[in-house]
């Protein structure tokens, strides 16, 4: 077993030259700003860890922009960190080496949209309820839904998922192409629009979950969908958690084609209804939408229905209206922030594991158990479908036996997923919080080919330098 | 534009060392060959090129086998070339630096099946037949149909698609994970069982499609999917080519979940009538299959029927018995080498572009004029509901100007795909036919990157040298 992220100990600043920080303000005037509050904002993440701001942000409007900056940094081999909106968990933006955050949340742009072959190619800065906003009078949306209004670069570079994976896949499956800077500061494109290819290495899904360590993306080429003709959305409670994640296996085993199947835990459904104003039933739940036909949709609600009646299931009721869908999802997206609110002046420590479905009612009741004996408050919600799912910890900022606490049982549940045949993380990736994880589950060998080739993409270590493995 | 490969230029054997040879003979008895009829079945596949056999065969039996080859071949620095059952179009197998071909076809074990996960893991060497004979008892299937009976190792290399890609993706989205042997004769496995997962490099996608160029993959872990309740198969005929694809645009833009969208052009059908006295009506056709429930299936069907019968498509015609679906699929599947058959002796120059939906009316209503024109029989076949086909020029076995010409019109139709933003490749590979085409393709950068990684993974340029780019 790895040994925990010594975060201090992996602290490791090197100085900003003064010519290069010079260059930039040449280069961007007042877009390269070295501000303290400009550099801790961009320091620090939904993550536990502190922030540590870069020397330096420079907010991009191009990818000439973007190539401007990394050549300055290859010259100089000076840290670059791409940065979106800041939502991402693990301390992927922190700047554990120094150096210049490449703010990219201008690049707000719909390259080209093209409905009649169901793509799109955005800038990495638009955030998905932007593009969902410009492709809807074509009768088209993109899925992945990873509940924060993250932008599209960032969700490439975590390899995101969330709600509708489960029907349509991960960012893996829905990046068709990508532009990318690399760190010499080159601009490649790699991928088509075609639906498929078999030319060469697959550099795209290379690049979709790298984390900013090889490169940064300024364009992203996505699957779009057509907005199903019905959808419908359904909750239904259970007694216990083993229950409603026993539903979930068989739903999945069934094959129905089910756009989200997601859990809440009693504390979770606390929260929102504390939130939110819900009303719901203080138990566990499952909450479910369905796209397809009108007839298709009432074909997979009833063979769910009957399976949810078949193993406990209670109250299963129907929400059709898009305005009662959107309040169940809104406050589903906002349980992260309603959990935070159980305890004013927390922290979370948020689990990400994921495991074959058949394993899933395993690994969550032995969390369950571990936390419930820790007297730490937490709460659940998962993508169950997929077989992922998230169990937050609730610790007192600055508490240092509670951070062990929830960081030992994370480390417990993660080796539980690794010896299930799972994975560390589902959908936030690596960042800092689980470079050790990393190791565990892939294997020295594994992760040596990944270091190989980080090597061989950024010889300077200047990507997003201390993160995902050790150089 | 680049120059198409001067095979004979390409050529660069490098000297099998007698050492090397008496070691492998030691370890590996008499599955280790150099016999003349050995090396040349070995030496071949089902591209143009001349047979250019490897120095040695060896049939390996595990990955233990297979990773004691790889350190011989390390220490010594002779070239691998990975086998299955040599079906591969591009070739991916040719001995062009001499070397050692490692043959998989004895790697048959189902490892570990897990239907209640819907995941499997098998033996490089298993084919797609023989996989799916061994999970249909349990009510599932593995979509992925290139129409040969290929080894799974071999579809994960050349990240083969086929029939069914245009429902369940191709070996990009159905690989959840590998074993491989690296350059080095290291064993490394990447990927999990978990459904999705965001923990470090995605390994598993660099290595498919990377055509035996970084490593020797052992094992494939693989999506399973619950056998259709309702499947049911159409065929419709259409006046023109140009009205079949139009209608298929029409189906794809509708978002139909149809399982199989084929095109056959005149001369396809005429084939299959005289290989398989299929008594078709000889115009161009789609055959269609559809999966789901019984209502969805129904649901589907009637869409496409009114879709094709707005755009002049002709003798809707279903096939609802299995034995009818089986003849029909036979037949397409045989198209290959019923196209052969049209003109004994000659061989073919098999183009695979895959362009946006929306583009595939035009590219191949051009290919088609260019095709008539130059007087060469020609066939077409295509998986259109991607937006991929194959057009097959027949050139006479040895005819240099038959060939150039086949080959001319081949990069003519290579450069309208890239015009429009398609690929060269929708699922044959690069192998050695279509290196120039990579570069037009994806650009000098992309490919250095494509190369940067190849150095790091395979520093001595042993893994398939040769292949896919210049070293």
């Amino acid at each position: 077993m790895n040994a925990p992220l010594d975060f201090h100990a992996h602290l490791a600043r090197r100085p900003l030259p003064a010519a290069m920080l010079q260059a930039l303000r040449a280069r961007f005037g007042e877009r390269c700003s070295s501000a303290a509050a400009v550099c801790d904002q961009h320091g620090r993440d939904e993550s536990p860890f502190p922030t540590t701001p870069p020397d330096a942000v420079v907010y991009c409007e191009s990818t000439e922009d973007v190539a401007a900056v990394l050549r300055l940094a290859d010259a100089y081999e000076v840290p670059v960190i791409p940065y979106g909106v800041g939502t991402s968990l693990e301390g992927h933006l922190l700047a554990v080496q120094g150096g210049v955050s490449v703010d990219l949340s201008r690049m707000t742009a719909i390259v080209q949209l093209n409905p009649e072959d169901l793509t799109v190619t955005v800038q990495a800065g638009v955030t998905r309820e932007q593009l969902n906003q410009a492709v809807r009078d074509q009768g088209l949306f993109f899925p992945i839904d990873p509940g924060a209004n993250a932008t599209l670069g960032g969700m490439a570079a975590t390899r995101a998922s969330g709600t509708n994976a489960v029907r349509y896949g991960t960012m893996r499956e829905n990046v068709l192409g990508l532009q990318v800077v690399t760190a010499s500061g080159e601009v490649v494109r790699t991928g088509t629009r075609a639906k498929k290819s078999s030319a060469g290495y697959d550099l795209t899904r290379l690049f979709v979950g790298s984390e900013g360590t090889l490169g940064v993306m300024t364009e992203v080429t996505l699957k779009l969908y057509p907005l199903p003709e019905a959808v419908s959305a359904a909750i239904c409670h259970f007694a216990s958690i083993d229950a409603a994640v026993r539903a979930t296996i068989q739903i999945i085993q069934m094959g129905v084609p089910i756009a989200r199947c997601e859990l809440l835990d009693v504390n979770a459904v606390r929260a929102v209804n504390a939130q939110s104003r819900l009303g719901l039933r203080e138990s566990p739940m499952l909450l479910m939408e369905f796209h397809g036909s009108e007839a298709g949709v009432k074909e997979q609600a009833e063979t769910v229905q009957a399976i949810t009646g078949e193993l406990g299931g209670e109250d299963f009721q129907w929400a059709s209206t898009p305005e009662e869908r959107t309040r169940l999802w809104t406050a589903r997206h906002k349980a992260y922030f309603a959990g935070m609110q159980l305890n004013p002046g927390c922290r979370s420590v948020t689990t990400d594991t994921c495991v074959p479905i058949s394993k899933l009612a395993e690994i969550i009741d032995l969390s369950v158990v571990d936390a419930d004996a820790s007297g730490l408050p937490y709460y659940i919600v998962g993508h169950v479908g997929d077989g992922n799912f998230h169990l937050a910890y609730l610790v007192k900022e600055g508490d240092a036996s509670q951070r062990a606490l929830a960081e030992a049982m994370s480390e417990r549940m993660v080796q539980r997923a690794i010896a299930l045949e799972g994975t560390c993380s589902g959908e936030h990736g690596v960042g800092l919080h689980k470079m050790g994880f990393l190791v565990d589950e892939a294997g020295a060998g594994a992760v040596a080919l990944m270091r190989s080739i980080k090597h061989a993409l950024d010889p300077k270590n200047i990507m997003n330098p201390g993160k995902i493995f050790d150089w």
